[in-house]
């Protein structure tokens, strides 16, 4: 599955620093580069003898010099220098760095999904950046999965009554409660009505004083993940990550925590890094041996139930994406992707 | 080469303890766990999302309760329990775990190839087990060989002398021997007449006293490979183990080998398993090597002659096997499948 | 690119000693042994079990014995043993080792490509082996790259003032000069006039009093390639190198330095070692990174300058061999294999 139209973040902008940098989004090596004040994004092959131009260094100039014959490019990729060569590089296409479009926002490097054409659509952008109530926390994990299998993961419930048992939630007796799933085009959420004070430690240390729950998990495309909780008037809690598959079985999460508590955000920064840390090595573990099993039996084969709530949505929103398909205009049309759908789990 | 309709030992039973086993057999992924008093065997996938079941844990119930989402799976594969949802998970296939025949019988767990197949006969026998005149020594080994380069090497007389020099045989001057080779629909045996004690270390420790040789190699289907030895009426050995598959270039041996002799049993113990390690040792580096080989140009190619007394016999069962074919029912029928071949040879 | 009709360089003479050698050519396992007087060279593989016959010995008949089932095969591949059988091997093609011409020449030991097809020609000789105003070094070097981009790298001129700033020459503003290239039917050799002294360590070192340069870097069919470069009277290098195919990915150079020059030769072969271990290391590792990339992408795919002097020359002459073109039969005939092209460059 590979999307062509979509933002996907490359790096966190201070990982991108003087030196040319090499990452690969959706199986294809690109380079990354400052030149002068903007970042410009590249595959990662030079286009004279297919050397990697992030072997390469950035000239005062700006331009990124290729290691091997010192070819030069500049911000638009454009051939500018072929050392040796008697006379100018001229005209040549050939000769040019592929590039692909590139923006750095809200601290990161994101880049287009397709060379030499720009995603329809703006990255997206992180919530409560900017709200100076709000704790910001940063974080980027690699894991061994596929796009859809981290996703449904981030945002799969019932998972964490046992995978993360203590952490989150307790296993064993659970409450009926109402889950209402709103699908959009680009989008599908699931709010949880009802939904007591999860048990176990994190909750109990970010929301001492308790209250009513309000808890959304969001899916957007092309891969944004974000879970939502707000806890009476004290606690407001946005997970989101952006998640970028660096190739069919490796997704990375560039992770953005936005958090108002009444809680010292120094205290809460000691005691929530610790448990995300542990969390996130639990489902890293569990990611990896689902994509080991299902290379073992040569494709996946999934049975669902009720309770997954999201995960088929979010297939059918990354298929939708994949086969090239304009958002809100495919599949059963407008009113097929408002709908919402009721339904009722013991959590 | 793919055996549909076989019994393969998947671990020994003192493998097999609270926690489940995983083990591959032909290249498939299974779980193996003791729900109650039995041996539950399974593909090693959750029907839900595909985690190794055996990366979960036997509950006192007796069910297999995967570790991502706490799906519950009795001895039958049923699926008996989804967290979360609201009511019994109902009848539905899809949710099953899909299991494997599983037998426990003299020490092993023998699992059927094809999943819900039961195989059409029973699992091998090893002989003597309960005969309080022999000693009996297990061992598990491991090879980088296919199922047939294998069973070929356990069962090849002429290579002792090379490869296992001053061990088995002495290379050199040979003496004539006749070979019977006797051909049924499941099994192929070899007896050697008028074979001399053999020269080397083990037969002089076995057999002090020396005596009459008989000694029979055999194959039996699906890959049971079997050494017998008798010297006069103080020795009688028979080495035997089954083949599994784990998969197209990797064999797993379950060695049992039955010894009487007038020697004291710990002074046997004592001699022969530093012996029998060792040529296990020297076969399978010669077997990695084989295999290597064998890649490296892209297939196997092998030469014939008349001293290999049993490899082609065992391509020819096994082929037939792999085929589907009914032993007995296949092939130049009943006649061809009992005929005596005599052979000379020079050992 | 597979070439059909070629010598290459299995190994150093010195390096195969009593015991068999394996090698390997164009992906497929060689065995080479001293039976006697002569080399002999034959896939590494027992026609009978296919296990490597480099993992047997060299007995003192001069006949090579596999290490499992002790077959010996004399030095045309011949199996003269099979021990076990009563009575001779008799002749069997099918039981024969499979060879490769040999020829031990000049310190190297060549093997013909194709098992069973003597090339046509005959092996490359290195130049000045014998002239004792020579001082000759020796070096061999395994790189990962193709033939072709090893090939290119060795002849290539504008990369030396960038990857090797400070030993060759120095980036920057360079001197017009112009190049011959001579086209033959197995060949490709460039000239360049009016080149001054490269600056850099390496040239002053070497030809300490200057003069006038002859320079003529120079490809030869199937895998040789040559830098001379002459200085006044006192200077005469001749660089060559015979590369060998070890797989699609892999290349080895077995280089040979011929050099005259009025310095003592223990200080130029104290200088020079150092100067083209650190070349050599340079080289190899962008042809590491080169190769890693065109796999990346799924193939190469390069632009072209007019300063690639004779990588598209020797891309031609490749593709042709590897066609099984008759050298100077194919192609524009005669005219076209012999034509002089004129550049200028900066360098």
């Amino acid at each position: 599955m590979r999307l062509a139209d979509a933002w996907f973040v490359a790096c966190a902008s201070r990982e991108l620093r003087a030196a040319p940098l090499a990452r690969t989004i959706q199986g294809t090596p690109v380079v990354l580069f400052r030149a002068g004040g903007r970042v410009t994004a590249a595959l990662d092959r030079c286009p004279h003898r297919n050397v990697p131009l992030s072997a390469g260094r950035v000239l005062p100039s700006g331009r990124l010099q290729c290691v091997y014959h010192g070819w030069e490019f500049d911000g638009d990729g454009r051939c500018r220098a072929i050392p040796g060569l008697d006379g100018a590089p001229g005209d040549h296409r050939a000769r040019d760095a592929v590039t692909l479009a590139a923006r750095e926002q809200d601290g990161f490097v994101w880049v287009g999904a397709t060379p030499g054409v720009p995603p329809r659509g703006e990255p997206w952008r992180p919530p409560h950046l900017d709200d100076p109530r709000y704790g910001i926390l940063r974080r980027t994990f690699t894991v061994r999965g596929t796009l859809h299998a981290t996703a449904e993961n981030a945002l799969d419930v019932p998972h964490t009554a046992f995978l993360h048992a203590g952490l989150f939630r307790r296993p064993g007796r659970g409450r009926t409660i109402d889950v209402v799933v709103r699908r959009g085009a680009d989008r599908v959420e699931a709010e949880y009505l009802g939904e007591p004070r999860p048990a176990g430690l994190a909750p109990r240390l970010l929301a001492p004083r308790g209250g009513v729950v309000t808890h959304v998990d969001r899916f957007l495309l092309p891969s944004i993940v974000q879970v939502e909780y707000r806890l009476g008037d004290g606690l407001h809690l946005v997970s989101s990550a952006a998640l970028t598959p660096v190739d069919a079985l490796t997704t990375r999460l560039f992770a953005v925590i936005a958090l108002r508590t009444p809680l010292p955000r120094v205290l809460v920064r000691l005691l929530a890094a610790p448990v995300m840390q542990r969390i996130f090595r639990q489902d890293a573990r569990i990611l990896a041996a689902q994509t080991a099993t299902i290379r073992a039996f040569g494709g996946e084969r999934f049975a669902h139930s009720p309770v997954d709530v999201l995960g088929g949505q979010i297939w059918r929103l990354l298929q939708r994406a994949a086969a090239g398909g304009e958002p809100g205009r495919t599949g059963g049309g407008a009113d097929d992707d408002r709908r919402e759908i009721r339904l009722r789990l013991r959590l």
